[in-house]
């Protein structure tokens, strides 16, 4: 395995040209603090254990500048990730590469939610995925595992998942058991946020936001550079702002929450209201309001004004730079139907200079759930971990 | 003047001594992770320039522990800091030790907003500060000021101040020329804060929010162990979270804020509908409400309604460990009217866990929004300046 990570330096170092690399030792020194020769011996370790490379020195130096700087590079495929989305209904598993980039992928359906039964699948699975090439199985040491609901990242504990019915499941050490890995347990809007934090939109940014539209509405915050953890574990709950004044009922105890609103069931339920089929499914809801129906159209309408409030709401309150927008299938397929009234009821409620926040659409299917598992196996083994 | 911080260590080991102190190396070490000479090497250069000291070592080390362990603290006098709260009538100023224990405080009425009238106000103020104790002249070389409004603390400039009717004004320089000091500027609501994380009810905790209730609604946020600065300078703005659905207009532009349900404005206009007394000041609408009139008291009712939902979506969102609410004279007054609707709606909207945090009554003086100001001056001369 890897040289351990004995400083901050070696920590600071490796994880700049994970995420942002190649970079020269010059520009990691200018933008960390730490002297040219800090850097050098922080990143020796790493060369020697084949993690990082330089490469061909640049032409571009200046003459008289002293010798070429070489940039440094990950090797990426030097130490595979397995990653694995658990859902209600089945599981979704990839080996990525260092970059948390999905090499090869697979699922699993569940036929019971019993964690007896959902670590026998996931022992399948990941076998399953390490088979498919043998330098897997030699060099991924490390599972994530992203599950819905209240997570004990520290301590590997799924505290309450209601989609999983799971209350108090030790689950990252009844999974290292089942597949020999080193294991880490992330709730799963919190996994997608590590991925975008490390490996995709959220790279250079020290504040964001990313807000997930599907079953429910979700949200995963980084402030000051890190993941917003919350207390107890309750943080990112933009589906239970109350926007709506004093109605509806939600689900959560509160009124008048984005949830209740823009959730799949309320639109659901209104727009079988709204057309008279009490047997609609979201996706012919969604259909329906593709085709035309106004009545339809305007449920979606609604449900993209309590979604552009509460995103406001969250920037009004943290002021992130950007706003990563994603979704599950379903949120994903209704997304045009929501984002005028998003952009315009966000832009409205914003603050002063929050509206001038950058908000991104960015479709994430589900195996790239799974990949945000996998990357916060590589953020907790490359982290020089404090206290 | 101090030794210069050299070093993480020793921006560790100083801060932890001044916040937490008196604490043992040991125990330094424990909390930091730095090993127990790199504490020791740490706090040398503060205790030889008069910052720390050795406490009498205590007698209750177990037998055959090796020598008693000595507790570092503060010498709080060895230097001192001037903060001064900037108000649309007047300037608030105290000198407090290194601890931002306020010694000696002062008023100076303004009659003009100009930058140049309040820079005179101000130099007058400092200087008469100053002068009440020899020592003060002699070890007082900042000065924190605290604005409302956004405030550029990187570059000391107020970028804009409804209330001062300032735009651009670029004030931390402005005030070194007026006043010989070194200065910072930071928005009033965050220097209280500061003051919180540092000297108050947030010590030890990673995330705490303060509320502070009066002419507007504010929030500051400490999250992952730092102040929330917003992107742009916009975050906290509790005020501007549209809870009341599309009822009121604000003035921000957005629609049922906070802020245009529970702001003194809008309650002087409710109280004054209710009881058919047009000319009704915001403390004659409390009178009113202590005497029983009960459709005033049913306006500050709903006001705390809404602040409660308000708190309630700050929660949910960040997950605070601890809320600290406080408030301006006329805020305070009212608090009593406020509080059990603010603690039973954010009860009712708070999602699962985040109902359990903390929520801390703290009246806060004028005084010591000043003494705010003086903790950012005091936390910027003891944090290590990063990047
Ligand atoms: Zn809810
Ligand atoms: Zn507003």
């Amino acid at each position: 395995m890897y040289p351990r990570l004995a400083t901050r330096a070696e920590a600071t170092v490796f994880t700049m040209v994970l995420t942002r690399g190649p970079v020269t030792r010059v520009e990691i020194a200018r933008r960390s603090g730490l002297s040219s020769a800090a850097v050098t011996k922080a990143a020796r370790p790493f060369i020697e254990a084949g993690y990082l490379e330089e490469l061909q020195a640049t032409e571009r130096t200046t003459p008289g500048a002293g010798r070429p700087a070489s940039p440094l590079t990950i090797r990426a495929q030097r130490e595979f990730f397995t990653g694995v989305k658990i859902t209600d209904d089945e599981l979704i598993g990839v080996v990525t590469d260092l970059r948390a980039q999905p090499l090869v992928s697979a699922r699993h359906p569940l036929d019971t939610m019993s964690p007896e039964g959902v670590l026998a699948a996931l022992a399948d699975l990941v076998a399953e995925l390490l088979a498919a090439d043998p330098a897997y199985r030699e060099r991924c040491h490390w599972l994530g595992l992203a599950v819905s609901g209240d997570v004990d990242q520290v301590h590997g504990m799924v505290r309450y998942s209601p989609f999983l019915g799971w209350r108090q499941v030790p689950l990252a050490r009844l999974a290292a058991e089942a597949t020999g890995l080193n294991v880490t347990v992330e709730n799963d809007v919190k996994s997608l946020t590590v991925a975008e934090q490390w490996f995709g939109e959220g790279v250079g940014a020290s504040s964001f936001a990313l807000v997930t539209v599907g079953t429910g509405i979700g949200c995963g915050l980084v402030v000051n550079d890190r993941v917003v953890p919350g207390w107890n574990g309750v943080a990112g709950e933009i589906g239970h702002i109350p926007v709506g004044g004093d109605e509806p009922e939600c689900h959560c105890g509160g009124r008048g929450c984005v949830e209740a609103i823009a959730g799949a069931a309320p639109i659901v339920a209104a727009v079988r209201a709204a057309t008279g089929d009490a047997s609609l499914s979201i996706d012919a809801a969604i259909d329906v309001a593709h085709a035309g129906n106004t009545a339809a159209r305007e449920v979606f309408a609604r449900a993209g004004h309590a979604i552009g409030l509460g995103m406001a709401a969250m920037a009004n309150l943290v002021g992130p730079e950007r706003i990563i927008v994603t979704g599950d299938v379903q949120g994903l397929a209704a997304y045009d139907l929501f984002e005028e009234q998003i952009n315009r009821s966000f832009t409205s409620q914003a603050f002063g200079a929050a509206a001038d926040c950058r908000l991104l659409l960015r479709p994430r299917s589900f195996e790239q759930w799974a990949r945000g598992a996998a990357a916060v196996a590589i953020q907790t083994h490359f982290s020089l971990q404090e206290r």
